[in-house]
């Protein structure tokens, strides 16, 4: 249904080659051929472009990382096309990064906001929110979870099949729209979270969740941070169905307070949203602001309205632009460890302390009901070995309590390193699988490994 | 901490050959030589068994296929012990049959029943629970779920990481103790339904959920299936957390009447179990109980206490055994099709009507709030044949309804051709890896390809 819908908007397939890794070093170096651009612009017309501003677009984004254009930028119009596109570079040798911003099946660019504003008169929605405008292939190519993943899970939970194009070009459907299989292995959550590197995805078929009846959010303030993440920790333990669990230290109240122009009171805050019927909601609010005044809370802020709600979660939706504010003209580097719950309050506590020692300048902010947060520092040029030494320190008290480097962002370029020190020689048997299924590294290669 | 509660038990490891395939065919054989045997026997003593009761008990399973019993039977009691024979294995090019009976790190041959004993005190609770009494390495193996899993998610959903060797012998890690990741591919959830054929998996970090304060069970009987079947879909459609929701129809409830002398009416029966706070239970039983009157519910009966719960559960927990006890001396095939809930109805009223046109004897139960059913078939030699078509009708109807061939139980070597039915090409590219992972075919060779 949703498929005819989105049939209008565009897979873009930027066919390209990286010219270096995170770490500013040279690697491999493999130029798109005159003889394959031919063949590209006999074949896709003016789909095909080499102009410096596209180019330029689609090697930037939000991270710290400098800018990498491709060589060639070819947008694609459905899983047919990607597959002539990857039988050409598998032939030639050309690496090739997928591009996201190409049905509920959508096809792999529909955004999460043009999703919604489709299911809006069904009654349903989907329940992944990265907070950013994420189109739905990115969300599958780097496992992408937010705010709602402690109720609803993240993209592995949410999506059932994948059509995906093959580094030779072969098109596979992987999953079913069964809500469960054992049927062979699990290619969907195999090339969910892969970055881009087994093969290209280019439609999926998504989980849908009915919109519910009532919604509360309540927005508590504690005396310290440890007060916060141990109320987060007790209501997860109890099992109240909470739909958000947000975590925000006084820092990024008093960044968002100056962005957004708002008087939240600058101390560590949850932000706890439930959902349901309105019993069940009543019958939770107590529970919660129970457990909160267990835990010294200072002001407990709850709305139910939309509008109201909308209000109160302004701060925690602008925080990263709060947070780049602070430091003007910095690029900013986001962590991303995820821990045990049981393990939370320690590392975020010692994180914190760390962050103050460092005197970088930086904002905490999580999806806390997971063991996820963020540490998000704006740096200048000259700090940037001191914001990285910070990072690989979190990410070693965050394996030593037994949790992973990153909950939701993926690896990327960034942590390389990070992943052969989390999975040891997991990573060998990732590389066979990589080597196995794109032989000739075309596919977003100096990523992942 | 329960890695300790169970260092005791053993995890037991077939090396072995397979003699033929499931359609009785022959196939590439591959004995172990006496040589290796001898190795076998100077590492390990006399946990090396031939003894022909020994290799028969694990050559014979609840399935309907001949039992094929392995040359040799090894005991391993650690996960580097499976290394040194995966080692020996693989420099032999010997084939190996995981065989599960070995922390909440649970070693692979725990049971579901010793796992839930060694957690009763803790008031948490290992939520899948397929009926028998599994072990977790074997659940593992065939992405096992069961009565639960419409509240609590199957094995990929409740598993956090694994120990696993590799075909080579090495070690690996995957996962970890946090609720989510983006650190490199999924190889859990790789593995997780792989049986067997891409690594023998040792330990299971387990994920567990408190104990519901409070559960309640209402056994409806209708007039029709289909009745019954559109309650189901109603009641999940509406977002009703039901933590059971399970089918049978009234060839089944007949059979357990007549096996465990009891005495419910005589037509197609929805078990509803309901689990939260006595509040949650009590808002919920009010709409299902309303849900229920708009489809012609005849009789509703509820029970909240242990004992009158375990007394409506008998019928469902006996299905398997009083099928088999209604064709003496027969083998029984179960299907195992799953399909979207908005197209369950159709397909299960279709499929009792071709039951009933074939003339075989058969009863439906199923976990119809994910979609799962299964056509227990107890046959005689002469119908097999029968059963096998009626089996190959049911899944060409489960994929027509953008289904699966099984939702819970694998592909294993009775279901090698649906398993290319559902997936097309994707079965070269599961190849691929298995190529990749296990390069001389020694892991449970004959199964899923």
């Amino acid at each position: 249904m949703l498929a005819r819908s989105f049939a209008a908007i565009s897979k873009r397939t930027s066919v390209a080659r990286r010219c270096f890794s995170a770490e500013g070093g040279p690697y491999e170096h493999r130029a798109v051929s005159a003889e394959t651009l031919a063949t590209l612009k006999e074949l896709f017309g003016d789909r095909v472009s080499t102009a410096a501003s596209v180019r330029e677009h689609h090697g930037t984004d939000e991270s710290y990382h400098a800018p990498c254009p491709p060589d060639v930028v070819v947008y694609a119009d459905s899983t047919e096309e990607v597959s002539t596109i990857l039988k050409l570079c598998s032939a030639t040798k050309t690496p090739l990064i997928p591009f996201g911003a190409g049905s509920c099946r959508v096809q792999c660019g529909v955004t999460r906001l043009q999703l919604e504003s489709e299911l809006r008169a069904t009654g349903l929605f989907f329940p992944v929110d990265p907070g950013a405008d994420a189109t739905l292939g990115g969300m599958v190519a780097t496992n992408a979870s937010g705010t709602t993943t402690v109720r609803y899970g993240n993209m592995k939970s949410n999506v059932l099949g994948l059509t995906a194009v093959m580094a030779d070009g072969r098109i596979i459907r992987t999953g079913s729209k069964a809500r469960k299989s054992s049927a062979g292995y699990d290619l969907t959550r195999l090339l969910i979270g892969s970055e881009g590197t087994l093969a290209v995805v280019t439609e999926v078929e998504l989980r849908l969740q009915g919109v519910p009846e009532a919604q509360k959010i309540a927005v508590c303030s504690f005396p310290t941070i440890q007060d916060a993440v141990d109320t987060c920790t007790v209501i997860m333990q109890m099992g109240i169905p909470v739909s958000r669990m947000e975590l925000m230290d006084h820092k990024a109240i008093e960044a968002t307070n100056k962005y957004s122009k708002l008087n939240n009171i600058v101390s560590p805050c949850l932000v706890i949203e439930l959902n349901g019927t309105p019993e069940e909601i009543e019958h939770h609010t107590g529970t919660v602001q129970a457990l909160a005044e267990d835990y010294s809370v200072q002001r407990m802020s709850w709305a139910a309205s939309e509008e109201d709600r909308k209000e109160l979660l302004k701060a925690r939706h602008s925080a990263w632009y709060a947070t780049m504010n602070l430091v003007p003209g910095s690029r900013a580097l986001s962590t991303d460890v995820c821990v045990p719950l049981s393990n939370l309050t320690q590392v975020i506590v010692d994180t914190q302390a760390d962050l103050e020692a460092s005197g970088l300048v930086g904002t905490i902010v999580g999806h806390v009901g997971d063991g996820n947060f963020h540490v998000m520092l704006p740096f200048l040029h000259e700090d940037e070995p001191k914001v990285r030494e910070f990072s690989d320190r979190l990410v070693e008290r965050a394996l030593a309590a037994e949790g992973t480097c990153t909950g939701e962002h993926g690896i990327g370029s960034g942590k390389i390193k990070y992943l052969r020190m989390e999975h040891g020689d997991s990573v060998d048997v990732m590389q066979t699988i990589k080597h196995a299924l794109d032989p000739h590294n075309i596919l977003n290669p100096s990523k992942l490994f």
